[in-house]
């Protein structure tokens, strides 16, 4: 297997400092090369992680497209040059390439601990699954969604996002920063396992994939006048069928789930994409039936 | 009696959301002059609740100091200018004079539902003693602190702060929502009670006082290299005495508190109070005793 470096990215978002905190840990250990692996722990927005925001201009996990895709205007954003820096350095082909990102964020919602991929690249499956059967961690398969892309992880040829919540932004809170030293510290065993020929892959992998995401209700001026209901609150990952509640309105009425499909809210309420105009977003259950080639796959990185 | 005004004032930081939903419900009410008594709600930092943040230029519940304290300068911060215009409007001497003001906030720090005043006024005191006995509610009174001073109340000859939490910045939380709902009607049925010569002032009324506040663990550079320890985090208005965890920092430390005064932390971890070097604030328990002169003071208004 040809994996060599792997970049762990905290404070891509500058708001979510738990994971940053954590990564200290890792990055004060004597980094030697075990199994010939070494790994880059890096703080994905430095600016904005010093004001104390998401972002400076722009969402730098939403920055990581082609060039092709940024005007002038856009190209002096300081994201997109951040993101441009990122890969010519930690990419692929870049001075210091790593061969797999990981990518660690936070979010308000409660959603546990828990995987986020970026459609189905077999080797972001491996590694899924591998996590997934040591913790049970839910998996939540983004894909198809034109209105969302150029995510972090895309840049490299595997990548996962570790999603932990609920957390305030800015708040240090030391259960959440526990659980990215626990996951951080797997990560790396599988590694190992993986550099070992120790892997057990599990038979099959479980997948929220995105359906689409809802907005607020909001008035003509744009302005939210519903939230997210009580009994909807905090529920990620939970199932609902029609006629559940999704938001209760200033003026007392519960607007309901009025689709056929039954389906699995997650990132309910995340401060964060209220200014995406998504509430919630949703998703189906999916069984995928893992493959060896996947373990052949992420070995020859 | 002649209280004839009340001013409700939500969203003084911009970022703390639940108290300017909550006081719709109020707003959307017939606004009938029941016992004679009009209720004015407004939002105290509308352009940094558009924006989603705690402030423009500094913070608005600092920004209430006689205008000779500001330079030119200053003189032109948003809020400073936000300030003289609500002291114009709703101040004792405005267009529409507020006998009261009550500055409704949400704190990321777990201090359940409080009360905050600013010194020892006899009104004040009168105030927070009927809701602390119709709820059990916690008091904090900030006196004595050169540093942090120019509170929105203190322009005001009555006024408290009802502080609830723990909640994230921007964060819709119905719990949180529901309890400003609760405490907004309780000072009005108090209210009522007033004009109808209706008060049953408690015995005594409980108060943490101020003591002062403690910063993190801070590098050279200024860098926080400890975080609350896990054992003190949450633990808002518990006891501590010497040798007891606050901090445990990036190498494993635990920095303990070596004072020998009993004391009761409150706003540990207030995300907001970082950039002002607070990791928590130090209390002392105080009771004190109630007398009937203060119901006089707070009905002749």
């Amino acid at each position: 297997m040809t994996v060599q470096r792997i970049l762990i990215v905290s404070g891509t978002h500058g708001n979510e400092i738990n994971p940053i905190w954590a990564v200290k840990h890792f990055n004060n250990e004597e980094n030697t090369l075990k199994y010939g692996i070494e790994y880059e722990y890096i703080i994905g927005n430095p600016a904005a992680y010093e004001k104390g925001c998401r972002y400076i201009d722009v969402d730098l996990n939403r920055s990581f497209k082609e060039s092709k895709n940024y005007d002038q205007y856009e190209n002096n954003f300081y994201e997109v040059n951040r993101a441009k820096f990122l890969v010519d350095q930690f990419g692929i082909n870049g001075s210091k390439p790593c061969q797999i990102a990981i990518d660690l964020h936070t979010t308000t919602a409660n959603m546990g601990t828990s995987i986020v991929m970026y459609g189905r690249r077999v080797k972001d499956f491996c590694l899924a699954a591998l996590l997934q059967n040591k913790f049970g961690l839910p998996i939540y398969l983004h894909e198809k969604d034109k209105a969302q892309s150029g995510f972090l992880v895309e840049a490299w040829p595997c990548g996962l996002v570790i999603e932990i919540g609920s957390v305030a932004q800015n708040f240090y809170d030391p259960k959440i920063i526990n659980r990215f030293l626990i996951i951080i510290s797997s990560l790396r065993d599988e590694i190992d396992k993986l550099k070992k020929n120790l892997i057990e892959l599990p038979k099959e992998v479980v997948v929220y994939v995105h359906q689409g995401s809802i907005d607020y209700p909001r008035d003509k001026k744009g302005d939210i006048y519903g939230l997210i209901h009580p009994k909807r609150i905090n529920k990620d990952w939970k199932l609902i069928k029609k006629g559940d509640p999704l938001f209760l309105d200033s003026q007392g009425i519960t607007h309901r789930y009025d689709g056929d499909q039954l389906i699995w809210p997650v990132f309910i309420g995340e401060v964060a994409y209220k200014e995406k105009k998504i509430a919630m977003s949703f998703t189906k259950k999916e069984v995928i039936c893992s493959h060896n080639q996947w373990v052949k796959e992420l070995e020859s990185l």
